[in-house]
């Protein structure tokens, strides 16, 4: 079913949608070309739902277990929600529709599909960063959520504030100098705070690396078990010598 | 004494423990159910001390041998101490209990466990880096304490304000350049620290990578020293093939 | 045609000519020096278009074969585009020759041909990144175009602003925080570019220090092979003994 | 001349200089203990000069040939000079004095030694590094100079305008936007500047990573020579069972 032809056409098409859509946040291109604009957007909409809507006809349930036949439907699924009222934000995500050159692409597959499978190995380092975060947050809000609320008002408010100083984004100017003028001991919370966090972060990121060359390792491991097969090459010639001098010994005896 | 049902228990209670504390900070939340969380706060510190206590009992004085359990003690205690006065910032500290995740979960003991084992091997730059910002923070007292006494006025504002240019958080505009119109030389002074600070924090950093990834070697070994052991096995087939020839010598001499 | 007198005579002129195009940027020493400055400029920069010109004529075509010799020519041929008017701009341009200094020191050149050649082994996941912040600008583009022209006004503008938000420079007091007073889910939507652009920046990082420890491992291979050949040493020598052997046997026939 | 009890007494006399020097920074400090604390500091320098001259009375002149002793004359010799009038700066110098614990303990001179050895390696990548600033600074110093000469005015101002951007400090709204208001060009001259500059910072620390790495794999790489060793024995062992076979041949012609 995947024939290179369908597939050449599809990514030529997602490419000019890409063009298309980004000229469509021009002003003055929507003025020249606007109509062609939103024709071409509709055309490369309607091919993309027929070319899926035959992709699921032919392999049935089977497409669901595909994670990137998931995904290109998802992506031009979006497109063919009613974008009314307060649902109007969702006309913006009708460029995720782009995104489809990642499964139209297999170099670009390869490399989301390598940094999808380095997420399970993050897992445990990710929720304990979660958790260091929510008892943070859960302590900062109480103790400085009343003199401070627009930082701190809430457990969301001190949640995006810690994750601004884990960025090191303004947290001495904007958020801890102002503080330690009410609440001295701010300093000493945060520092211990910025120290956690980085040193969780920096593990983190020392996880990926560390598996990463493993992975490479364990892909040109193959080389270094040959010479345990020439190993075994030697001790067979070795035991094919002794049979030999056996031999000699039996016809030894038998002159003797 | 590792009871899974009793494990199974003290997670769920923990989890639930961790999402009351965290509805404790919303006034909304507070207004509706106040009555509601701190009474499951009050049962789950309750059920808390008892099982340590029961753990106590059992262990005895083996149980402030393990790490582990001397950590869930000081999280849970926390809540006891009176926070009233001056000690009333302690009250925000209870929500500490909520690490007791990390025990609870062995993959995050795991996490946590790596991460303190990778600390001594951190000594000696850390103590160097320490050493590094104690001499700047002294000479940076000394140099700018009086033209700038909010910034560096004494040894502890200095070292925040260090750390701060460490982090490279608004470092010139908000304290080189304002330093440099009375003092000249501090933009050399600073870049100097710049570099200092940066190359070993790299270097600390380099540090944990390496180690890591020697660990990473080191468990992956067994499967090279395997070699070795063939090479013994070869050597031990060739004795026994000399030792034939050996005896193939002396019957010969018989022979003759 | 590499002369080492030519080449040592060239790289003092780059160098004589890095100092005088720095001092050229100095109101003071064009005041003192001005005309010599300049003559020394017109000078070096006559013997580049002379050493230029017979490397051409000898090379001929093959010349623009090595890049290095292209990458000469185009950072000394700028200089001699008319520089009026609306390209006064590349008058500035003419201190580029500096760069011929990465041509004429060897170690410098390994450096650049190192770094050129990691470019390719980065392509898919550079491209994953460019498709994300091309995905988000036209996004946000259209989202907060018309409340904030300034940051989010043109496809332009907003990858500036996204390309801000990775740098974390003041991309919570100058661009998120004011945008969410009037569009609550841009927290959200920045979030999520935050995790993603700053999880690819981290992949396409250790996609190249991978790389880097590749090549230093397949640099070191020989050494690793050479077991194998000892290997062959150990079998032949072996085969020489079964002949031997083969040889006696012989004997022993022909005696019995 | 390596005394363990006079390395004990002086890394002492170190720690509590270290102290005393802390402490001169505090002015209730000085107020309450000033002419004991100024008394230890010159009894302190007093020992040091001592020492220092009966290790050169020792050593005379091969105490040049050992950087860490130069390193301690260096500290120590600092507050020997006269510091009066223009030179009051290097009364805050003495502290440098503290950094003599380096040489005292052994693990911080390992780590120390460490990083100086590890400065070589990095050289060509900071050449280059140190030209293409050098290059964007002369190019920035003679377009923006004119308009905004406090950030541009000078090769000097521009280096530190440009390292400021390196560090990703207000980057945005505190030098490129202002300045793109009257040169447009400006962010596409940053954009470069900011790819290529953080492209080879990336690299320096990548080549300094790689190196560690390689470093600790020769560390470890006589094990991986070992094998080459008894390959040896192997094939000594196998020549002794030929040279038996030789004699067995020569037992058997004089039989025949």
């Amino acid at each position: 079913m995947k024939d290179p032809r369908t597939e050449r056409v599809i990514l030529t098409l997602i490419i000019i949608n890409a063009i298309t859509l980004g000229l469509e946040t021009s002003p003055s291109a929507m003025a020249a070309l606007g109509p062609v604009l939103i024709a071409v957007d509709r055309i490369v909409l309607a091919i993309f739902v027929l070319e899926l809507a035959a992709r699921l006809m032919v392999h049935r349930l089977s497409f669901f277990r595909d994670p990137w036949s998931v995904f290109d439907l998802a992506v031009v699924g979006i497109a063919l929600v009613p974008a009314t009222g307060a649902l109007s934000v969702l006309r913006a995500l009708r460029v995720l529709r782009v995104l489809r050159l990642i499964t139209a692409v297999p170099s670009l597959q390869r490399v989301v599909g390598g940094l999808v499978s380095a997420l399970p190995g993050m897992g445990s380092i990710t929720l304990l960063l979660a958790l260091i975060l929510y008892v943070f947050a859960v302590m900062a809000t109480k103790l400085f959520g009343q003199t401070n609320p627009e930082q701190f008002g809430s457990l969301g408010a001190t949640a995006y504030t810690l994750f601004q100083v884990m960025t090191f984004d303004d947290w001495s100017g904007g958020i801890v100098k102002p503080l330690a003028e009410q609440h001295p001991y701010a300093i000493a919370f945060f520092l211990v705070f910025i120290l956690l966090s980085t040193f969780m972060a920096l593990n983190l990121f020392i996880g990926v690396i560390v598996n990463a060359i493993d992975a490479e390792t364990a892909a040109n491991a193959p080389k270094l078990t040959h010479p345990a097969h020439s190993d075994e090459r030697l001790i067979a010639e070795i035991r094919a010598l002794r049979a030999e001098i056996a031999e000699l010994k039996g016809q030894m005896s038998k002159a003797a």
